[in-house]
């Protein structure tokens, strides 16, 4: 990941000027308001730093946090939360937080939530909003999902817009991934040229983990409590069986963040094939040999792959309506080439394969992720109320700031095969460092 | 299930008497030792009991329990333990259980692990059983699986005991299903026809909770606990998606029990499949007419199918090596079709597919198959010692009895249609009670 | 337990007889009703059991179950639930299983929630009633505790009969133990004595298991899975510490059943004592000397103690308010005197003490308590519709009976000494069958 | 917290060079090795660092990881583990991660495990050392607590050193609290004062997470999580009773972290009690005032309240033998003076007292505290062969670094009152931003 030297304050308050004059009546008297002068270093290396601020080139972002002065009246303003894409744990927490910190510390009593992600502001397919209030969200955190309903794909920019400006939302927090991301871009720019005055704020979900200058996404710590069980179980499987080898798939299209995690903190894995990392499967060096190899000396094999593992083994599928390119399954590819490898070699393996799918993302939050999802919340309710926009809540460095979407959706954060992530994953596992032959 | 009237004491100690001169060692003093003359009842009617007790054809099964005298000398014994099949919750509680009361209140010390089910009893597969102690099986309840290994499959019955004769084992206890304990059956006939005082114990697993005189087998509760987990994913899911519908395939063969008790347990399904109540897929009394109306009333559903259910839907696809009917696969059927009908009316429907398999069976037991473990091994060597054989342990109107092999493997336990368990069910879903088109 | 021979069909149906006329429109058609004139045995023992036939000795149960006719037209009715005494996982089940029956199965639209326990009873204490559905109820087995709220003690009968009239409650569910039922006992004879035709049914609930002729109550397994988990911990304190002793007080006033079985599940236990096996402290047969020799051969111990155990080395602290004897704290007893004997030996013991009190009840059901809930509100709801009355829902020999609300109040069930329980947590934890010094 | 100007590289690498010569022969190639010019700022504040920068005055940490260079030759080298102080999620993740490095990455073949802390060090106890290696430790994550088992308190520096060099132990790598770095300190100062050529890592423990310059510790995100489950007990108990009040005591003997988290985890708490914090209990700003004032709106509330928190309400206890100060406990306390004051105003409260304790410490790590583990004692693996001593492990702004011992036992890490943290809690409970009353 080379980096180039970006200002992001460009795309900060450029079109929404706080407006100084509105004094909040909230309960907690904050003492220390956050600046905006004041930023977050994106580096943490001395020696880069020092010479990235002799050049005037060090990367920042503003901290996240309360604003002495807000841009928005509360007793006027009316807000709006929807939440896109796949189910992730703690989207309920982020919702109850965003909806606890407009009424109770900012005052608001006009909260919209939109129902089923960006289809909710057409108002072609038809669902009705819905208000909400401390007592709708009280305890929607003990379950996992959306209480407000989600779905894929865009709608078109000018509807959600027009959408917006009929309800009179002026500050609008959507809860997505990537694809989401870019929608709210499209919709901050069709905003700013239309000159309204709405504030849009994005909360970075990926189950995956993989949004570039977010070092967290919510849920993701939960995913990899859940995948930890699955991993668990295929260990207990292969050890159950004669030469029994366990296949685990797990989420990560474009990161294998989520394999490597639960690999490294269940410790049984042998193999851990990820998106980052091309293999060979067959040949001298691939990872049937590998795997071979492994099973001779143990009797029994753990493997886990990230579903956007080994692509390269796959036909083009094109693309789904989102765009995406269409991921070949090599989970089933994986469990097929390996039965037939060791029959071929007579030493049959009873191979055990697990896709925990829907399972990872459908719990609830776990209770360091209700925490960061309430921060989130609360972080996305300042900004938005200081009259932020284009922007979305990170966490960087330990820190919350404000990431210009702009940034966010400029690329994927993916795991660097030579990084100390992935070469912990390789003492662990004790895997070939390459699994590609020489040509 | 009509029964016929059977002598269950017809196969009990015919060809094994006890002892009865041998005394153990044991730091517990029972006072309460059981009587091979002490019978429990099968039926608890009052009514039927009563004319069957007139007519001296009331059906009865042996108490389990210590008896007085044991036929084998816990100094010269050598006994043995397999687990073959399914991997099941709890088969390590058993093991431990049977070594624990083997080598602390009957004072053996030569106890042999079979490795990998039948398989370890044929010499040509190659794999050395181990020598268990307390030591060994201190803390192998902590995990799922079992410590021995298993497999699937017959072997040949005259090596079987072939090698129990060369290993000077004159007690075998077997953990296992259907199959396996059809084979015991086989190693036992063996036995007898040979004139061997080797005794044969069985240990009825099978996580679908479907085996004949058995009212309950260990591991099954705990694997309905994992089920409901995945009901619970499958119901966020439906419920986070416009017009969403989970489906998730569980476990059952031949009866649909855990299905049953999970969606009990977890209380959203709208409908239960399972192989006892037959269903059409089309029509309109069929399941997708069903399921377009509960759409069309409240947006979402949730459907469990057991992988035994709808097999009328398939082809026959002949049969397994052991001898088992191939299913087809129910649930990725009901997966392409539902898909299908709701696009074919033009209300696409979000379909979320989960087959938690494996995971619900590689997992610990829960406390309460912890203990129900316990008693378990603890009877099969109270009965193996007592000189018992051809038999299995078994749980009947909540008490453990002793029940011929030959019962256990008369026929399978099913789900009644008319029973209370079922309507149970209809009560819990709302679905409705026939799928079946009228013809 | 000696039992006296009872008439189990004298309290039944007396102030009651089935209508006969009212039929229900439920949507599932029940072929095979339950018929008033078939029983389910007491006992399970073939030639006890003979012999008490041929004596009309026998005593047996109704069986639980939907009737074919019932009394009450659920038009006109209006039925109200109350929960009693500490909380018990599985409350909030047994409360929505009742509504739902009543409101799916029969037709109910009046059902009122009574807060606080028998306080909500009595105009005085002013808590105002609510009216159930299936959407009040329908999340709530997600939670512990009992939506209704609960309170100890009892309340005046005629106020409280008053209040039924009143509010023409003509069907009471009261969920409860030992004193509950003895308070609707009272009510029960109070609207005899009235000439009333109000039925009133008991749901026994006791965390402890401790109620005659019931074989197991909700709850208690759940409890069970919460005190392994304190087990677990206290085990890897003792451990982890230089001559760790871990001790666990757990509930049980009369009865151990639950330290008996955590014990058993959890399987690290060295002494389990209960209020049913008395123990001295000093002395060469003691508890303490016991505990001295344990820790001479493994230098860590663990101790599981019932609340109720080991009264006699407390002074009489008379009653509490509602008339149980006030227990001595042997837990911290016996904290204090461990900690104190090893100082005074010389060979000081790191003593680890855990409570884990309300933890162990206040969590929702575990998914085998979830169903049996739902069972024993749906035979509450067949039974009370039927016009039974002055009786509780029991499970016996595994299977729903109707038990007059006289025997289940006549005496404690406890373990058995000699009995196969408590002879298997001897085998379990290895302790001296009796810790009493000779005299 | 006002930090002094610190040269942190003092205290590193002084007494001990980086040999330069010694190859390693890893499986795993690394490519990027650290240097020891590259360091980690303190701050992230971009203006403030500039300054800093500018006057050579900023704070800055060695990078944690692999130096391309050692120190040891594997070879010759014993390394040795202690784990003291009281029990926390993880120890057993850090033991393996640690002998796993040594064994796999750096060939080291002589590992000693000492005994119950630094009472393993001192010969007068009898302690003897385990032999550790890969296989000893397969398993050992899978359970709660330390298998090298832990003690509290010092030993006699000199009598440690003197072990340390007839055992020929060249690397020691100690885990534990303040008190044991302390200890730490002690023995790496008479290792320089002896000229020994011995490096002593120490890896912080903490449940509190209270240790300064460290942001981390192992083992609090599942603390957190395990206190998280006695806060709901306590909520649903409140709500369960007429007038209910449920009271957890966390741990924190000088800072509320634990409670802190686990309140905006869980969601319902009315009242955080921190030591940092101070509070009345009487008085018309205090904080019973303040609860009645809660229970008049609601009718129930629960408090969670820090071990540390309130000491000023008791007299001055002393100090133990580990030099730390007596706590009054204020949880038993709270629980008096709630009963005692409801009372007194005639509406009395149903109180409720959790206090889970050592439930919360002995579970084993979740997930996101293994991988946590696993980095910590791979950086401490790297750190000491590299030569390191005198330092600890330290995970700071996400990144893990060095920090003298001298800085992580100058002070400790507390709360800031007017925080963000602390802001989130009183926006959470809504509880008065003061407890105090006016003088």
């Amino acid at each position: 990941m080379s980096l180039q030297p970006i200002d992001p304050s460009r795309d900060f308050t450029t079109t929404i000027d706080t407006l100084g004059t509105c004094t909040v009546n909230s309960p907690v008297r904050y003492k220390n308001f956050v600046s905006d002068d004041d930023r977050v270093l994106y580096d943490l290396n001395m020696e880069r730093v020092r010479k990235r601020l002799e050049q005037n080139r060090a990367i920042s972002f503003e901290y996240a946090g309360p604003r002495e002065r807000i841009y928005f009246d509360p007793a006027n303003l009316r807000a709006a939360i929807v939440t896109c894409g796949g189910l992730c744990p703690g989207l309920n927490d982020v919702i109850r937080s965003i909806v606890h910190e407009l009424w109770y510390m900012y005052g608001l009593r006009r909260i919209r939530g939109i129902r089923f992600g960006y289809a909710g502001l057409n108002p072609d397919v038809g669902l009705p909003m819905l208000d909400l209030n401390p007592d709708m969200v009280r305890e929607i955190h003990y379950d996992g999902g959306t209480m407000l309903g989600s779905s894929r794909g865009p709608q078109p920019v000018d509807v959600m817009v027009d959408t917006l400006e009929r309800e009179e939302i002026r500050l609008l927090f959507a809860v997505g991934g990537d694809g989401t991301l870019r929608g709210l871009k499209a919709i901050y720019e069709e905003i700013e040229r239309r000159g309204l005055k709405t504030a849009v704020i994005g909360i970075p979900k990926t189950i995956d983990n993989d949004i570039a200058f977010v070092s967290r996404t919510f849920g993701f710590e939960t995913a990899v409590g859940e995948a930890v069980e699955s991993l668990r179980c295929a260990h207990v499987e292969a050890r159950g069986a004669p030469r029994g080898v366990g296949i685990v798939k797990l989420m990560g299209r474009h990161s294998g963040f989520i394999a490597t995690h639960a690999a490294l903190a269940q410790g049984d894995a042998n193999f851990v094939l990820i998106p980052e990392v091309p293999f060979d499967l067959e040949g001298p060096q691939g990872f049937l040999a590998a795997l071979e190899a492994r099973m001779a000396l143990r009797g029994h094999a753990l493997v886990v792959v990230a579903e956007g593992a080994g692509q390269k083994l796959f036909e083009d599928l094109g693309e789904d309506k989102s765009g995406n390119r269409k991921l070949g399954d090599i989970g089933l590819l994986l469990k097929k080439r390996v039965v037939a490898h060791f029959k071929a070699i007579g030493k049959p393996a009873a191979v055990k394969y697990i896709d925990p799918s829907y399972i990872i993302r459908s719990v609830p939050a776990n209770p360091n992720d209700c925490i960061f999802c309430k921060f989130l919340g609360q972080h996305a309710v300042h900004a938005g109320m200081a009259g932020k926009t284009g922007m979305v809540i990170s966490s960087w460095n330990n820190l919350h700031v404000h990431v210009p979407i702009e940034m966010a959706t400029m690329h994927r954060k993916q795991i660097q095969p030579d990084g100390i992530l992935w070469l912990s994953v390789l003492e662990s596992t004790g895997q070939p460092q390459y699994l590609v032959n020489a040509t």
